[in-house]
């Protein structure tokens, strides 16, 4: 006999432009089974505010919300119930419990990235180690696409189709305004955002980003200063794409070694994003130590992409788009079975010429707290993006818009 | 019988995402006049980087592209025969005679904003006192929207479109993890384009911005604290529009008064864009005065949108396409009609509830180094922007994407 009970979805971490697809999709795969009298799953709550809603009974009835709310739901970028940033520890989860235990939970989804799929396995074990008949699902989400196993995430790519259509436009921009244009792109341990900076460029032409840098190749100062001084040597201009969690050789942030005041989160993470210290500092060594061997009136700026990244209405890739719903709707599938009391929903890609994704149920603990990072073969020189992650990213972003120049 | 020789057309400023509609409809009018036989132009010029390109002989020509390459051209944002900030004087403008002499030039065009028509306004009298018989035309353009006489300007509608966009999705971003937000938005002298920052809330909903700082309500910190406490206090977030020019009573700019070290650009204004800095001031502002008295965690954050709100590509508004493509086919007109030496076009609503605008040709010292400000009628408690604004500015953005919430 099936377990039966209420069903809970959660949308943690960053909010990106498909977690709302991923809701959509499980709450479709659920209503199903209610209309087909599988008598597994009763109520579909979702947690407002994610695990800060549970443990507060606070929940919105998702059970009978009709089609055309659910699409323009699943079409509107950030996490509709709301997110958290509260990690879980041990007194928390058994406030978790006993909120699912008043409501009957026995299947819980969680949408998120590594941080999120952690807290998603740690409630898994304990349901386990307490006896609490638990299934418990990850749905995987993050556009910093750096979960190990999956050949992408859902959310990355829009997150770089935003980012690809920036920096084709701001090319433009630097090309019709020459100087150095400094655009610091989210990214804390993984470079694939700021790798989708290359997405735009058009080959044969001096198209920027021009230099690129990312988390995974060590940053020097010394050699930032030669990268930048040859590119606007031979061009006039140099547009520059530098992940915000560029590090030096020991592994301390720019943003660390730069700055004094920063200022830590929850998790116990230096805040990159919600600012443009990096962008300006970079700027101001740019001019400091340049300007006066370039161009005495040589044009240094900087931009910060911030939260635009994620949460721009209007530039979603069709592609994520449908891979976000169908993870949602996968999660269901696999956690209804019941062969498996946890598990999170894996991308494959299939070999071959034409893009084929594989959704595949993992054990969460293979993308739990783990960060997936760069290939090296995608970075040359340490300062660009090599053409092989163009093939890689292009079809999970979709169609640019055409552009023409003289 | 009609002035004959060749036509000069630069781009000038910062771009658009549509100063090339107005290049392109401009050149098609002149392609016209060519195939008729009116005798009027002969070549058709591109000034490579405006009148940086004028004084080197630096021409790419116009005369016989096809129209599949203008209309990808025209669908391009910023500018594509390059820009120019240089600020023509006298000695200046007499290398631009000898450019056109050489090079007989009796048409001249320049798309730009005010800054920009006081140039051509300065060349077409330079002429006129020098006997050289030249027909200079102005074309409007820019996203501040801040020129006189116009009812709004080519290039505000599509950067008004990326900022109601970029803020319907920060909204629910900020909605989804709750705290202070504050976006620095373009625009030293006018706050048009923050203002569009509310285009996208919808009645009767919580969404932000709640709070809208533009440069012509005079701006202090601790109206400005006040504010923030309040809508804080009630939401448990809040979302702030400000433009980069703000300024106290005293009109010394924010980013002047709060930050020691400034730039200054060859026009003697100061450098507000390219740079989080303001931004971070205001945050580091929030977080200081308030974070002890709301929430020991207040989550506090900024960005600067920058440069992504005149050349981020695939966000244009088709009527703003659509006008700027017009502005320059009437220019062009007027300049062949050969009734004046000199002068610029205007948008003009015509009355009514149907949004219809006339193009009129004026003198180019109604817009020359003027700026226009936000009616006062548009500002609320010095902090919103009223729905009379929304009411002007919807049309010439065009429709936005459709989202839905709980």
């Amino acid at each position: 006999m099936p377990t039966s009970g209420n069903a809970v979805i959660g949308q943690s971490g960053g909010p990106t432009a498909v977690i709302n697809q991923s809701l959509v999709g499980a709450v479709y795969a659920l209503q199903a089974s209610i209309a087909a009298n599988e008598n597994k799953v009763s109520k579909i709550l979702g947690a407002h505010h994610a695990v800060a809603g549970i443990i507060n009974d606070d929940y919105i009835d998702l059970t009978d919300r009709d089609p055309d709310f659910l699409d323009r739901l699943a079409n509107t970028p950030s996490s509709a119930l709301g997110s958290s940033r509260d990690k879980p520890d041990a007194a928390y989860c058994q406030r978790i419990f006993e909120s699912f235990a008043k409501q009957d939970v026995r299947y819980f989804f969680y949408a998120g990235g590594n941080d999120s799929s952690d807290t998603c396995r740690i409630i898994a074990e304990m349901a386990a180690d307490q006896g609490y008949d638990l299934t418990a699902y990850h749905i995987p989400k993050t556009i910093d696409n750096d979960l190990m196993v999956n050949d992408h995430t859902p959310g990355f790519g829009s997150a770089a189709k935003f980012v690809a259509q920036a920096f084709m436009g701001d090319n433009l921009d630097n090309a019709a305004l020459p100087g150095i244009k400094i655009n610091v792109v989210m990214g804390r341990h993984a470079g694939f955002l700021t790798a989708a900076s290359v997405l735009g460029r058009r080959p044969g032409t001096d198209d920027g980003p021009h230099l690129v840098y990312v988390p995974e190749a060590d940053f020097s100062e010394e050699k930032f200063l030669a990268d930048v001084q040859r590119v606007y040597t031979k061009l006039g201009r140099c547009l520059i794409a530098v992940s915000e969690g560029i590090h030096d050789a020991d592994g301390t942030p720019m943003m660390v070694k730069l700055q004094e005041d920063v200022e830590q989160d929850a998790h116990g993470n230096v805040q990159l994003s919600g600012s443009g210290a990096l962008g300006d500092i970079l700027s101001d060594l740019v001019k400091t130590k340049l300007g006066q061997k370039l161009n005495q009136k040589l044009r240094v700026r900087a931009d910060t992409f911030g939260y635009l990244q994620r949460s721009f209405v209007g530039c979603a890739s069709e592609v994520d788009q449908a891979e976000a719903r169908r993870c949602g709707h996968e999660a269901v599938k696999h956690a209804l079975a019941g062969d498996h009391k946890s598990g999170s929903i894996a991308m494959i890609r299939q070999p071959g010429s034409d893009y084929k994704i594989d959704y595949q149920r993992i054990e969460i603990k293979q993308v739990a707290a783990l960060t997936k990072h760069l290939d090296p073969s995608y970075i040359t020189d340490g300062c660009d993006i090599a053409e092989s992650f163009v093939h890689y990213a292009a079809p999970i972003v979709g169609e640019l818009p055409v552009i023409e120049t003289f």
